[in-house]
């Protein structure tokens, strides 16, 4: 039997894959500073779309400077914990991006898959734990899942509000379609989610959204 | 003044910047998945540095896994919190690397002005909670501080262990001072100290630092 600390060290390696996976929505800042040496920009562009690792970081602050917002009680740390493998199945599954419906058909079929092997890298015990917070988090059923949720759509909408609607121009996404989704910050905070329904009006106004903007 | 809300989004989005801020530690996947149309490697290079985001995410989920190890009583939302703040004066004050002694001489200074600005970007209490858990961490005079470090000199050197000591023998850093540097693991966990000491022994067995290694 291998020894706890080398099961437990084999998942948190194998978590670095988070930084190699990207997502939709682009970082704010246009501009890196590593850029001379490093420049993790897209050819031709001056934006750069964000991994999982630095979305996951993102959603943890969000938790932990507006857990006062909850409308229910939430244990704070469980909350944590479940946002820092809430994605993890990405790893083999991929991301599937928010309006994609066609990726969506086959999402909870690849991600099972995902998290079979991903968290038996763990020893049993944290497995189980880590498992059913993965499990507990998709269901959005107890008030931890709720705002770990509301967190997780809040910010990739703020990012692309910062960023004048980008990626939402650049999939023809209705701003209907944002809405609906959107309705989940609502559910964990009312007061976020009015904050995020005037942001979305505010983006509607200023013209982030393509006039005929239809799911593709 | 300010509604409250917006000040801590005002941080928050703020933070995005640490997405954009390169340490000397390379990530271990060698491919981004999403090279083909976003390539954040080096010039010519396969090879990748981490971010701050990055490197947060990482350290706080190595936190969850391995608080086990602790050899202290540690509150692990209290070493969370830290972590997930850790390193964001660095979004003013830069990354200082932590065998660049020049640059270790004006460090204090630059990061205890970058931490004025950031934390007050939020509301008066989280401002002074986020802020000397910021020193705290820098004191390491608590039990979370020393695990929180701990982890935070851990994970750089097992991402340098899998990538066969890349970023120390271009920097020709000496076996010596990383040894040196990581004792602040064992002081956290006899138990982590102790695995470190090991990998940082086949490092050296396996030729993954410069024969003649020493600090520039």
């Amino acid at each position: 039997m291998k020894d706890r600390l080398d099961e437990q060290l084999a998942f948190l390696l194998e978590c670095d894959k988070m930084k190699s996976i990207y997502r939709q929505t682009y970082i704010i800042a246009d501009e890196d500073r590593g850029a001379a040496e490093n420049p993790p920009t897209e050819r031709g562009s001056i934006h750069r779309r964000e991994n999982d690792a630095e979305h996951t970081f993102h959603l943890a602050l969000f938790a932990v400077i507006l857990a006062e917002c909850a409308d229910e009680k939430i244990d704070l740390l469980k909350t944590l914990k479940m946002l820092l493998v809430h994605d993890i199945v990405e790893i083999d599954a991929g991301d599937t991006y928010a309006y994609d419906t066609e990726g969506y058909k086959t999402k909870a079929e690849r991600e099972a898959k995902a998290a079979d092997r991903l968290f038996s890298l763990l020893p049993a015990d944290q497995r189980d734990e880590y498992r059913s917070l993965w499990e507990e988090f998709e269901s959005g059923s107890t008030p931890e899942s709720r705002f770990a949720n509301a967190v997780d759509h809040m910010q990739p909408l703020l990012l692309n509000y910062s960023k004048g609607g980008l990626s939402w121009r650049q999939r023809g996404v209705a701003p209907e379609k944002v809405k609906e989704r959107s309705q989940v910050v609502g559910k964990a905070s009312a007061r976020l989610g009015e904050y995020i329904s005037d942001v979305l009006d505010k983006a509607v106004n200023d013209g982030y959204f393509e006039k005929d903007g239809t799911l593709t």
